[in-house]
Protein backbone atom coordinates (compact mmCIF):
# COMPACT_ATOMS: atom_id res chain seq x y z
CA UNK A 1 0.00 0.00 0.00
CA UNK A 2 2.05 2.90 -1.40
CA UNK A 3 1.69 5.89 1.20
CA UNK A 4 3.66 8.79 -1.37
CA UNK A 5 1.93 9.56 -4.98
CA UNK A 6 3.13 7.89 -7.94
CA UNK A 7 4.38 10.91 -9.18
CA UNK A 8 5.62 14.19 -7.94
CA UNK A 9 4.41 16.54 -10.70
CA UNK A 10 5.35 20.03 -11.39
CA UNK A 11 4.24 21.97 -14.04
CA UNK A 12 7.92 23.21 -14.86
CA UNK A 13 9.44 20.25 -15.81
CA UNK A 14 10.58 19.22 -18.08
CA UNK A 15 9.48 16.54 -20.84
CA UNK A 16 12.82 14.60 -19.90
CA UNK A 17 12.47 14.98 -15.80
CA UNK A 18 8.62 14.42 -15.93
CA UNK A 19 9.33 11.13 -17.54
CA UNK A 20 12.09 10.42 -15.30
CA UNK A 21 9.58 11.19 -12.41
CA UNK A 22 7.45 8.88 -13.73
CA UNK A 23 9.70 5.65 -12.98
CA UNK A 24 8.80 4.30 -9.51
CA UNK A 25 11.86 2.67 -7.85
CA UNK A 26 11.09 -0.51 -6.08
CA UNK A 27 10.00 -0.49 -2.35
CA UNK A 28 13.15 -1.20 0.02
CA UNK A 29 12.91 -3.58 2.65
CA UNK A 30 15.32 -3.06 5.63
CA UNK A 31 15.90 -4.95 9.05
CA UNK A 32 17.55 -3.53 11.99
CA UNK A 33 18.31 -4.88 15.66
CA UNK A 34 19.05 -3.33 19.19
CA UNK A 35 22.62 -4.37 17.84
CA UNK A 36 22.62 -2.34 14.69
CA UNK A 37 21.39 0.89 17.01
CA UNK A 38 23.93 0.54 19.37
CA UNK A 39 26.37 0.31 16.60
CA UNK A 40 25.35 3.36 14.44
CA UNK A 41 25.01 5.28 18.10
CA UNK A 42 28.96 4.04 18.92
CA UNK A 43 29.38 4.89 15.25
CA UNK A 44 28.46 9.05 15.83
CA UNK A 45 30.26 8.76 19.15
CA UNK A 46 27.94 7.59 21.92
CA UNK A 47 30.10 6.33 24.78
CA UNK A 48 29.80 3.25 27.17
CA UNK A 49 29.23 6.48 29.73
CA UNK A 50 25.84 6.92 27.67
CA UNK A 51 24.04 3.72 28.81
CA UNK A 52 21.23 4.94 27.25
CA UNK A 53 22.58 4.89 23.95
CA UNK A 54 25.25 1.67 24.47
CA UNK A 55 23.00 -0.93 26.14
CA UNK A 56 19.89 -2.06 25.88
CA UNK A 57 18.79 -3.18 29.06
CA UNK A 58 18.93 0.28 30.14
CA UNK A 59 15.38 2.01 30.67
CA UNK A 60 15.53 4.66 27.96
CA UNK A 61 17.69 2.79 25.95
CA UNK A 62 17.07 4.42 22.09
CA UNK A 63 18.19 5.13 18.96
CA UNK A 64 19.91 8.40 18.42
CA UNK A 65 17.26 10.89 16.10
CA UNK A 66 19.38 10.62 13.13
CA UNK A 67 19.34 6.94 13.06
CA UNK A 68 16.49 7.79 10.98
CA UNK A 69 18.67 8.14 7.45
CA UNK A 70 20.02 4.45 7.94
CA UNK A 71 16.84 2.24 6.67
CA UNK A 72 16.42 4.19 3.59
CA UNK A 73 20.61 4.08 3.38
CA UNK A 74 20.62 1.63 0.31
CA UNK A 75 16.65 2.67 -1.24
CA UNK A 76 17.98 3.75 -5.15
CA UNK A 77 18.22 7.01 -6.51
CA UNK A 78 17.24 6.49 -9.88
CA UNK A 79 19.97 8.57 -11.58
CA UNK A 80 20.62 7.05 -15.01
CA UNK A 81 18.59 8.77 -16.75
CA UNK A 82 20.37 12.03 -16.71
CA UNK A 83 22.56 13.08 -19.49
CA UNK A 84 26.61 12.80 -19.08
CA UNK A 85 25.32 11.01 -15.66
CA UNK A 86 28.67 10.22 -13.49
CA UNK A 87 28.61 8.45 -10.47
CA UNK A 88 32.45 9.69 -9.24
CA UNK A 89 30.57 13.11 -10.34
CA UNK A 90 28.36 12.90 -7.14
CA UNK A 91 28.26 14.93 -4.03
CA UNK A 92 26.19 14.61 -1.24
CA UNK A 93 24.54 18.38 -1.14
CA UNK A 94 21.60 18.24 1.77
CA UNK A 95 19.58 16.33 4.06
CA UNK A 96 16.25 16.48 5.62
CA UNK A 97 15.54 14.00 8.34
CA UNK A 98 11.48 14.07 9.36
CA UNK A 99 10.69 11.86 12.28
CA UNK A 100 7.13 10.78 12.69
CA UNK A 101 6.82 8.96 15.83
CA UNK A 102 9.11 6.83 17.99
CA UNK A 103 12.11 5.00 16.77
CA UNK A 104 11.27 1.32 17.39
CA UNK A 105 14.47 -0.11 18.62
CA UNK A 106 14.35 -3.25 16.01
CA UNK A 107 11.90 -4.04 13.14
CA UNK A 108 11.34 -4.56 9.80
CA UNK A 109 10.44 -1.00 7.62
CA UNK A 110 9.55 -0.77 3.95
CA UNK A 111 11.42 2.25 2.10
CA UNK A 112 9.00 4.05 -0.51
CA UNK A 113 11.25 6.10 -3.09
CA UNK A 114 10.53 9.35 -5.77
CA UNK A 115 12.17 11.37 -7.47
CA UNK A 116 10.94 14.70 -5.76
CA UNK A 117 12.81 17.27 -7.53
CA UNK A 118 15.44 17.72 -10.20
CA UNK A 119 16.83 21.01 -10.64
CA UNK A 120 19.44 22.34 -13.86
CA UNK A 121 21.65 24.58 -12.48
CA UNK A 122 24.17 25.01 -15.77
CA UNK A 123 26.92 22.87 -14.96
CA UNK A 124 25.39 20.94 -12.48
CA UNK A 125 22.28 18.78 -12.05
CA UNK A 126 20.43 18.80 -8.60
CA UNK A 127 18.30 16.30 -7.72
CA UNK A 128 16.16 15.59 -4.65
CA UNK A 129 14.07 12.31 -3.67
CA UNK A 130 12.00 11.64 -0.70
CA UNK A 131 11.61 8.18 1.00
CA UNK A 132 9.13 7.67 3.39
CA UNK A 133 10.02 4.33 5.51
CA UNK A 134 7.22 2.62 6.96
CA UNK A 135 6.79 0.03 10.14
CA UNK A 136 6.12 -2.91 8.92
CA UNK A 137 4.38 -4.42 12.37
CA UNK A 138 2.31 -1.01 12.44
CA UNK A 139 1.78 0.12 8.68
CA UNK A 140 2.60 3.88 9.95
CA UNK A 141 5.19 6.13 8.46
CA UNK A 142 8.03 6.91 10.63
CA UNK A 143 10.92 8.41 8.68
CA UNK A 144 10.77 10.91 5.85
CA UNK A 145 14.13 11.85 4.37
CA UNK A 146 14.94 14.40 1.52
CA UNK A 147 17.85 13.88 0.44
CA UNK A 148 19.75 16.16 -2.47
CA UNK A 149 22.67 15.36 -4.30
CA UNK A 150 24.77 17.29 -7.00
CA UNK A 151 26.40 15.90 -9.93
CA UNK A 152 28.69 18.03 -11.83
CA UNK A 153 28.66 18.09 -15.29
CA UNK A 154 25.01 16.98 -15.44
CA UNK A 155 23.67 20.10 -15.86
CA UNK A 156 22.53 22.30 -19.29
CA UNK A 157 19.56 19.63 -20.02
CA UNK A 158 17.13 22.03 -20.40
CA UNK A 159 15.74 21.43 -16.64
CA UNK A 160 13.91 25.24 -14.25
CA UNK A 161 16.76 26.34 -12.39
CA UNK A 162 15.12 27.37 -9.21
CA UNK A 163 12.77 25.09 -6.14
CA UNK A 164 10.11 25.15 -4.61
CA UNK A 165 9.85 26.20 -0.79
CA UNK A 166 9.80 22.62 1.13
CA UNK A 167 9.32 24.51 4.54
CA UNK A 168 11.92 23.04 6.93
CA UNK A 169 13.34 21.38 4.15
CA UNK A 170 14.67 23.84 1.89
CA UNK A 171 15.15 26.86 4.83
CA UNK A 172 18.20 28.66 4.61
CA UNK A 173 18.44 28.85 8.44
CA UNK A 174 20.37 31.70 8.64
CA UNK A 175 22.41 32.05 12.61
CA UNK A 176 21.47 34.88 14.24
CA UNK A 177 24.12 37.86 14.89
CA UNK A 178 25.20 37.14 18.13
CA UNK A 179 27.08 34.69 20.54
CA UNK A 180 25.56 30.85 20.23
CA UNK A 181 23.64 29.98 23.09
CA UNK A 182 25.54 26.77 22.77
CA UNK A 183 28.48 24.92 21.62
CA UNK A 184 30.08 21.44 21.84
CA UNK A 185 33.10 20.35 21.13
CA UNK A 186 33.80 16.69 19.86
CA UNK A 187 37.00 15.01 18.88
CA UNK A 188 36.00 11.93 16.80
CA UNK A 189 38.24 8.83 16.66
CA UNK A 190 41.24 8.14 13.60
CA UNK A 191 38.57 4.99 13.11
CA UNK A 192 35.38 6.66 13.67
CA UNK A 193 34.63 6.08 9.36
CA UNK A 194 35.78 2.57 9.86
CA UNK A 195 33.53 1.94 12.86
CA UNK A 196 30.60 3.51 11.09
CA UNK A 197 30.80 2.37 7.61
CA UNK A 198 29.15 -0.83 9.56
CA UNK A 199 25.89 1.06 9.43
CA UNK A 200 25.53 0.44 6.00
CA UNK A 201 27.81 2.90 3.78
CA UNK A 202 31.07 0.86 2.66
CA UNK A 203 31.86 3.73 0.38
CA UNK A 204 35.43 3.05 -0.45
CA UNK A 205 36.23 6.77 0.05
CA UNK A 206 35.41 6.50 3.57
CA UNK A 207 38.43 3.79 4.28
CA UNK A 208 41.09 3.40 1.84
CA UNK A 209 43.54 5.77 1.27
CA UNK A 210 44.29 4.74 -2.28
CA UNK A 211 40.22 5.21 -3.23
CA UNK A 212 40.57 8.19 -1.36
CA UNK A 213 43.51 10.03 -3.23
CA UNK A 214 41.64 9.49 -6.93
CA UNK A 215 39.11 11.52 -5.57
CA UNK A 216 41.18 14.10 -5.00
CA UNK A 217 41.95 13.80 -1.33
CA UNK A 218 45.31 13.26 0.77
CA UNK A 219 43.48 10.52 3.56
CA UNK A 220 39.87 9.15 3.64
CA UNK A 221 37.03 11.25 4.58
CA UNK A 222 34.24 10.72 7.11
CA UNK A 223 30.64 10.13 5.74
CA UNK A 224 28.73 13.25 5.68
CA UNK A 225 25.88 11.55 7.44
CA UNK A 226 28.10 10.34 10.42
CA UNK A 227 29.22 14.09 11.70
CA UNK A 228 25.74 14.96 10.83
CA UNK A 229 24.66 12.32 13.23
CA UNK A 230 27.54 13.68 15.60
CA UNK A 231 26.05 17.51 15.67
CA UNK A 232 22.67 16.08 15.84
CA UNK A 233 23.84 14.65 18.93
CA UNK A 234 25.04 17.92 20.07
CA UNK A 235 21.72 19.33 19.32
CA UNK A 236 19.91 16.66 21.59
CA UNK A 237 22.54 17.00 24.41
CA UNK A 238 21.94 20.79 24.57
CA UNK A 239 18.38 21.12 23.84
CA UNK A 240 16.49 17.64 23.70
CA UNK A 241 15.00 16.12 21.32
CA UNK A 242 13.62 17.14 17.73
CA UNK A 243 11.57 15.84 14.91
CA UNK A 244 12.83 16.95 11.99
CA UNK A 245 16.88 17.85 10.80
CA UNK A 246 18.37 19.55 7.83
CA UNK A 247 21.73 20.36 7.05
CA UNK A 248 23.71 21.27 4.06
CA UNK A 249 27.49 19.64 3.56
CA UNK A 250 29.85 22.22 3.27
CA UNK A 251 33.25 20.41 3.71
CA UNK A 252 34.93 17.47 4.58
CA UNK A 253 36.23 16.12 7.78
CA UNK A 254 39.46 13.85 8.35
CA UNK A 255 38.57 11.05 10.84
CA UNK A 256 40.45 12.10 14.15
CA UNK A 257 39.41 15.62 13.67
CA UNK A 258 37.39 17.68 15.90
CA UNK A 259 34.05 18.95 15.49
CA UNK A 260 32.75 22.29 16.81
CA UNK A 261 28.86 22.71 16.91
CA UNK A 262 27.29 25.49 17.46
CA UNK A 263 23.98 26.06 18.73
CA UNK A 264 21.38 29.21 18.26
CA UNK A 265 18.03 28.37 19.78
CA UNK A 266 15.34 30.86 17.89
CA UNK A 267 11.28 29.84 19.30
CA UNK A 268 11.21 25.99 18.95
CA UNK A 269 14.01 25.87 15.89
CA UNK A 270 17.52 25.64 16.60
CA UNK A 271 19.89 26.78 14.25
CA UNK A 272 23.39 25.65 14.36
CA UNK A 273 26.47 25.00 12.29
CA UNK A 274 29.87 22.79 12.57
CA UNK A 275 32.69 23.29 11.98
CA UNK A 276 36.52 21.42 12.22
CA UNK A 277 38.70 23.28 14.80
CA UNK A 278 41.67 21.70 13.48
CA UNK A 279 41.28 23.68 10.09
CA UNK A 280 38.62 25.74 10.89
CA UNK A 281 36.39 24.30 8.04
CA UNK A 282 32.28 24.77 7.83
CA UNK A 283 31.47 21.14 6.92
CA UNK A 284 27.13 21.77 8.08
CA UNK A 285 25.41 24.72 7.44
CA UNK A 286 22.30 26.05 6.77
CA UNK A 287 21.23 23.70 9.24
CA UNK A 288 18.34 23.71 11.94
CA UNK A 289 16.37 21.21 14.44
CA UNK A 290 12.73 21.57 14.98
CA UNK A 291 12.28 21.01 18.84
CA UNK A 292 9.68 18.58 19.54
CA UNK A 293 7.10 20.78 22.15
CA UNK A 294 7.16 18.74 24.84
CA UNK A 295 3.98 20.68 26.27
CA UNK A 296 1.69 19.43 23.34
CA UNK A 297 3.46 15.71 23.96
CA UNK A 298 2.64 15.68 27.06
CA UNK A 299 -1.15 16.41 26.59
CA UNK A 300 -1.32 13.62 24.07
CA UNK B 1 27.46 -36.31 10.92
CA UNK B 2 29.44 -36.15 14.59
CA UNK B 3 33.55 -35.30 14.20
CA UNK B 4 33.78 -35.57 18.54
CA UNK B 5 33.17 -38.73 20.37
CA UNK B 6 29.76 -39.06 21.94
CA UNK B 7 31.39 -39.04 25.65
CA UNK B 8 34.75 -38.53 26.66
CA UNK B 9 34.82 -40.98 28.92
CA UNK B 10 37.03 -41.44 32.32
CA UNK B 11 37.73 -43.92 34.49
CA UNK B 12 38.58 -41.89 37.42
CA UNK B 13 34.86 -39.60 36.71
CA UNK B 14 32.31 -40.36 39.67
CA UNK B 15 28.66 -41.47 38.74
CA UNK B 16 27.76 -37.91 38.79
CA UNK B 17 30.41 -36.83 36.67
CA UNK B 18 29.88 -39.79 34.11
CA UNK B 19 26.52 -39.45 33.78
CA UNK B 20 26.52 -35.76 33.48
CA UNK B 21 29.28 -36.20 30.49
CA UNK B 22 26.14 -38.67 28.76
CA UNK B 23 24.12 -35.57 28.54
CA UNK B 24 24.50 -34.67 24.75
CA UNK B 25 24.53 -30.90 24.23
CA UNK B 26 22.57 -29.76 20.93
CA UNK B 27 24.59 -29.00 18.01
CA UNK B 28 24.47 -24.86 18.18
CA UNK B 29 24.46 -22.97 14.90
CA UNK B 30 25.96 -19.98 13.84
CA UNK B 31 26.76 -17.52 10.96
CA UNK B 32 28.43 -14.48 10.01
CA UNK B 33 29.43 -12.38 7.70
CA UNK B 34 32.36 -10.29 7.00
CA UNK B 35 30.62 -7.45 8.56
CA UNK B 36 30.79 -9.09 11.53
CA UNK B 37 34.39 -9.99 11.16
CA UNK B 38 35.46 -6.02 11.05
CA UNK B 39 33.84 -5.41 14.37
CA UNK B 40 34.97 -7.87 15.67
CA UNK B 41 38.73 -7.01 14.55
CA UNK B 42 37.56 -3.04 16.03
CA UNK B 43 36.39 -4.82 19.16
CA UNK B 44 39.73 -5.68 20.16
CA UNK B 45 41.30 -2.52 18.75
CA UNK B 46 42.22 -2.94 14.97
CA UNK B 47 42.41 0.41 13.53
CA UNK B 48 41.63 2.46 10.41
CA UNK B 49 45.33 1.91 9.71
CA UNK B 50 44.85 -2.03 9.87
CA UNK B 51 42.79 -1.73 6.82
CA UNK B 52 43.76 -5.96 6.56
CA UNK B 53 41.78 -6.09 9.39
CA UNK B 54 38.79 -3.69 8.98
CA UNK B 55 38.25 -3.09 5.20
CA UNK B 56 36.31 -6.04 3.12
CA UNK B 57 38.40 -5.14 -0.19
CA UNK B 58 41.81 -5.43 1.17
CA UNK B 59 43.81 -7.98 -0.43
CA UNK B 60 44.42 -9.54 2.37
CA UNK B 61 41.12 -8.74 4.45
CA UNK B 62 41.09 -11.09 7.34
CA UNK B 63 39.52 -12.22 10.92
CA UNK B 64 42.26 -11.55 13.62
CA UNK B 65 43.36 -15.51 14.59
CA UNK B 66 40.96 -15.65 17.72
CA UNK B 67 38.20 -14.79 16.25
CA UNK B 68 37.72 -18.20 16.48
CA UNK B 69 35.96 -17.97 19.91
CA UNK B 70 33.75 -15.78 18.61
CA UNK B 71 30.92 -18.41 16.67
CA UNK B 72 31.19 -20.85 20.03
CA UNK B 73 30.68 -18.18 22.35
CA UNK B 74 26.86 -19.00 23.19
CA UNK B 75 26.62 -23.07 22.27
CA UNK B 76 25.60 -23.81 25.91
CA UNK B 77 27.81 -25.19 28.57
CA UNK B 78 25.56 -27.99 30.40
CA UNK B 79 26.05 -27.27 34.02
CA UNK B 80 23.19 -27.36 35.87
CA UNK B 81 23.87 -30.58 37.29
CA UNK B 82 26.49 -29.26 39.43
CA UNK B 83 25.35 -29.73 43.32
CA UNK B 84 25.02 -25.79 44.41
CA UNK B 85 25.91 -24.47 40.62
CA UNK B 86 25.35 -20.78 41.00
CA UNK B 87 25.72 -18.89 37.61
CA UNK B 88 26.72 -15.66 39.71
CA UNK B 89 29.53 -17.38 41.22
CA UNK B 90 31.46 -18.68 37.76
CA UNK B 91 34.59 -17.74 36.38
CA UNK B 92 36.27 -17.92 33.03
CA UNK B 93 39.18 -19.83 34.17
CA UNK B 94 41.32 -20.78 30.75
CA UNK B 95 40.88 -20.31 27.23
CA UNK B 96 42.35 -22.62 24.48
CA UNK B 97 41.63 -22.32 20.91
CA UNK B 98 43.30 -24.15 17.80
CA UNK B 99 42.86 -22.76 14.51
CA UNK B 100 42.82 -26.02 12.07
CA UNK B 101 42.60 -24.01 8.49
CA UNK B 102 42.28 -20.60 7.18
CA UNK B 103 39.57 -18.34 8.97
CA UNK B 104 36.84 -18.07 6.61
CA UNK B 105 35.31 -14.17 6.18
CA UNK B 106 31.95 -15.64 6.17
CA UNK B 107 29.83 -18.35 6.28
CA UNK B 108 27.61 -20.84 7.99
CA UNK B 109 28.97 -22.77 11.04
CA UNK B 110 27.81 -25.50 13.48
CA UNK B 111 29.38 -25.90 17.13
CA UNK B 112 29.64 -29.54 18.97
CA UNK B 113 30.00 -29.45 22.58
CA UNK B 114 31.22 -32.06 24.88
CA UNK B 115 32.12 -32.20 28.50
CA UNK B 116 35.80 -32.44 28.10
CA UNK B 117 36.68 -32.93 32.43
CA UNK B 118 35.55 -32.11 35.46
CA UNK B 119 37.06 -31.48 38.62
CA UNK B 120 36.55 -31.15 42.35
CA UNK B 121 38.94 -28.74 43.67
CA UNK B 122 37.01 -28.88 47.22
CA UNK B 123 35.48 -26.03 47.32
CA UNK B 124 35.45 -24.93 43.63
CA UNK B 125 34.48 -27.30 40.45
CA UNK B 126 36.09 -26.62 37.38
CA UNK B 127 34.61 -27.61 34.38
CA UNK B 128 36.37 -28.13 31.01
CA UNK B 129 34.16 -27.81 27.48
CA UNK B 130 35.06 -28.89 24.15
CA UNK B 131 33.58 -27.30 21.68
CA UNK B 132 34.40 -27.83 17.81
CA UNK B 133 33.45 -25.74 14.95
CA UNK B 134 32.65 -26.92 11.94
CA UNK B 135 32.36 -25.01 8.45
CA UNK B 136 28.95 -25.71 6.84
CA UNK B 137 30.04 -25.27 3.59
CA UNK B 138 33.11 -27.82 3.60
CA UNK B 139 31.89 -30.02 6.45
CA UNK B 140 35.86 -29.34 8.04
CA UNK B 141 36.98 -28.54 11.89
CA UNK B 142 38.12 -24.75 11.64
CA UNK B 143 37.68 -24.40 15.55
CA UNK B 144 38.71 -26.43 18.92
CA UNK B 145 37.64 -25.08 21.54
CA UNK B 146 38.39 -26.05 25.37
CA UNK B 147 36.58 -23.33 27.75
CA UNK B 148 37.72 -24.09 31.47
CA UNK B 149 35.38 -22.12 34.09
CA UNK B 150 35.72 -22.22 37.50
CA UNK B 151 32.14 -22.25 40.08
CA UNK B 152 32.99 -21.10 43.33
CA UNK B 153 31.11 -23.03 46.23
CA UNK B 154 30.17 -26.01 43.91
CA UNK B 155 33.14 -28.06 44.59
CA UNK B 156 32.87 -31.32 47.39
CA UNK B 157 30.81 -33.79 44.96
CA UNK B 158 33.13 -36.52 44.95
CA UNK B 159 35.20 -35.57 41.83
CA UNK B 160 38.55 -36.26 40.66
CA UNK B 161 40.88 -33.90 42.04
CA UNK B 162 43.27 -33.26 38.85
CA UNK B 163 43.59 -32.97 35.03
CA UNK B 164 44.88 -35.21 32.53
CA UNK B 165 47.85 -33.34 30.40
CA UNK B 166 46.57 -32.27 27.03
CA UNK B 167 49.42 -31.03 25.49
CA UNK B 168 48.89 -27.52 24.68
CA UNK B 169 45.68 -26.93 26.01
CA UNK B 170 47.02 -26.92 29.82
CA UNK B 171 50.88 -26.57 29.52
CA UNK B 172 51.95 -24.60 32.35
CA UNK B 173 53.83 -22.31 29.77
CA UNK B 174 56.15 -20.29 32.50
CA UNK B 175 58.19 -17.61 31.05
CA UNK B 176 61.61 -18.10 30.58
CA UNK B 177 64.35 -15.89 33.38
CA UNK B 178 65.90 -13.48 30.87
CA UNK B 179 64.26 -9.53 29.51
CA UNK B 180 61.22 -10.92 26.66
CA UNK B 181 62.21 -10.75 23.27
CA UNK B 182 58.82 -8.38 22.38
CA UNK B 183 56.86 -5.58 24.96
CA UNK B 184 53.67 -4.35 22.86
CA UNK B 185 51.75 -1.80 24.82
CA UNK B 186 48.42 -0.84 23.90
CA UNK B 187 45.68 1.60 25.52
CA UNK B 188 42.11 0.28 25.61
CA UNK B 189 39.68 2.82 25.07
CA UNK B 190 37.21 3.77 27.36
CA UNK B 191 34.26 2.48 25.02
CA UNK B 192 36.27 -0.86 24.20
CA UNK B 193 33.50 -3.12 26.49
CA UNK B 194 30.79 -1.20 24.58
CA UNK B 195 32.03 -2.25 21.50
CA UNK B 196 33.80 -5.61 22.00
CA UNK B 197 30.45 -6.74 23.53
CA UNK B 198 28.25 -6.42 20.13
CA UNK B 199 30.46 -9.71 19.15
CA UNK B 200 28.07 -11.48 21.19
CA UNK B 201 28.82 -11.06 24.95
CA UNK B 202 25.80 -8.90 26.14
CA UNK B 203 27.04 -9.69 29.76
CA UNK B 204 25.89 -6.52 32.02
CA UNK B 205 28.99 -7.00 33.91
CA UNK B 206 30.80 -5.41 30.75
CA UNK B 207 28.73 -2.64 30.64
CA UNK B 208 26.25 -1.68 33.61
CA UNK B 209 27.57 -0.14 36.67
CA UNK B 210 25.13 -0.61 39.13
CA UNK B 211 25.18 -4.90 37.75
CA UNK B 212 29.24 -4.24 38.18
CA UNK B 213 28.71 -3.58 41.57
CA UNK B 214 26.82 -6.33 42.52
CA UNK B 215 29.38 -8.40 41.48
CA UNK B 216 31.80 -6.44 43.84
CA UNK B 217 33.84 -4.20 41.04
CA UNK B 218 34.09 -0.52 41.21
CA UNK B 219 32.93 -0.17 37.51
CA UNK B 220 32.14 -2.47 34.86
CA UNK B 221 35.06 -4.86 33.26
CA UNK B 222 36.31 -5.34 29.72
CA UNK B 223 35.48 -9.03 28.53
CA UNK B 224 38.40 -11.40 29.25
CA UNK B 225 38.07 -12.95 25.57
CA UNK B 226 38.69 -9.38 24.41
CA UNK B 227 41.96 -8.59 26.46
CA UNK B 228 42.87 -12.03 25.36
CA UNK B 229 42.25 -11.21 21.71
CA UNK B 230 44.11 -7.74 21.96
CA UNK B 231 46.90 -9.79 23.62
CA UNK B 232 46.90 -12.11 20.37
CA UNK B 233 47.16 -9.53 18.22
CA UNK B 234 50.35 -7.80 19.70
CA UNK B 235 51.84 -11.43 19.24
CA UNK B 236 50.22 -11.75 15.78
CA UNK B 237 52.52 -8.21 14.99
CA UNK B 238 55.51 -9.15 16.29
CA UNK B 239 55.72 -12.65 15.77
CA UNK B 240 53.42 -13.83 13.39
CA UNK B 241 50.56 -16.62 12.36
CA UNK B 242 49.50 -18.83 15.10
CA UNK B 243 47.70 -22.16 14.90
CA UNK B 244 46.69 -22.12 18.91
CA UNK B 245 46.89 -19.94 21.94
CA UNK B 246 45.84 -20.72 25.31
CA UNK B 247 45.53 -18.45 28.38
CA UNK B 248 44.90 -18.31 31.68
CA UNK B 249 42.62 -15.36 33.15
CA UNK B 250 44.38 -13.98 36.50
CA UNK B 251 43.03 -10.26 36.71
CA UNK B 252 40.34 -7.91 35.59
CA UNK B 253 40.76 -4.99 33.25
CA UNK B 254 38.62 -1.60 33.38
CA UNK B 255 38.13 -0.64 29.65
CA UNK B 256 40.79 2.52 29.11
CA UNK B 257 43.54 0.47 30.84
CA UNK B 258 46.70 0.31 28.90
CA UNK B 259 47.69 -3.85 28.26
CA UNK B 260 51.19 -4.62 28.32
CA UNK B 261 52.02 -7.66 26.43
CA UNK B 262 55.72 -9.22 27.07
CA UNK B 263 56.27 -12.13 24.84
CA UNK B 264 59.17 -14.85 25.18
CA UNK B 265 60.07 -16.71 21.61
CA UNK B 266 61.08 -20.48 22.59
CA UNK B 267 61.31 -22.38 19.45
CA UNK B 268 58.15 -22.16 18.14
CA UNK B 269 56.42 -21.29 20.98
CA UNK B 270 55.47 -17.66 21.95
CA UNK B 271 55.22 -17.74 25.72
CA UNK B 272 53.20 -14.46 26.87
CA UNK B 273 51.92 -12.73 29.84
CA UNK B 274 49.97 -9.83 29.95
CA UNK B 275 49.32 -6.62 33.10
CA UNK B 276 47.84 -3.35 32.94
CA UNK B 277 49.92 -0.86 33.28
CA UNK B 278 48.11 1.31 35.17
CA UNK B 279 47.72 -1.05 38.58
CA UNK B 280 50.46 -3.21 37.12
CA UNK B 281 48.03 -6.38 37.84
CA UNK B 282 48.15 -9.58 36.09
CA UNK B 283 45.32 -10.30 33.80
CA UNK B 284 46.69 -13.67 31.43
CA UNK B 285 49.21 -16.14 32.63
CA UNK B 286 50.20 -19.55 31.53
CA UNK B 287 49.82 -18.37 28.17
CA UNK B 288 51.27 -19.28 24.76
CA UNK B 289 51.10 -19.74 21.35
CA UNK B 290 52.57 -22.28 19.06
CA UNK B 291 53.66 -20.24 15.62
CA UNK B 292 52.47 -21.47 12.15
CA UNK B 293 55.73 -23.26 10.65
CA UNK B 294 55.83 -21.22 7.52
CA UNK B 295 58.59 -23.61 5.81
CA UNK B 296 56.25 -26.07 6.42
CA UNK B 297 53.21 -24.19 5.11
CA UNK B 298 55.11 -22.90 1.63
CA UNK B 299 55.78 -26.81 0.92
CA UNK B 300 52.20 -27.70 1.20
Amino acid sequence: MSVLPDVFTDPEDSKLVADAKKDKPEDFKFSYTERDVILYNLGIGATAKDLQWTYENHEEFAALPTFGVIPQFAAGIPLGWLPNFNPAKLLHGEQYLSIKGPIPTEGNFINETRLLEVLDKGKAASVTTIVYTKDVATGKVIFENQVTVFIRGAGGFGGKRSGRDRGAATAANIPPRRQPDAVIEEKTSPSQAALYRLSGDYNPLHIDPSFAAIGGFDQPILHGLCFMGIAGKHILQSFGAYKDIKVRFTGVVFPGETLVTEMWKTGRKVIFSTKTKERGTSVLAAAAVTLVDTDIMAKL
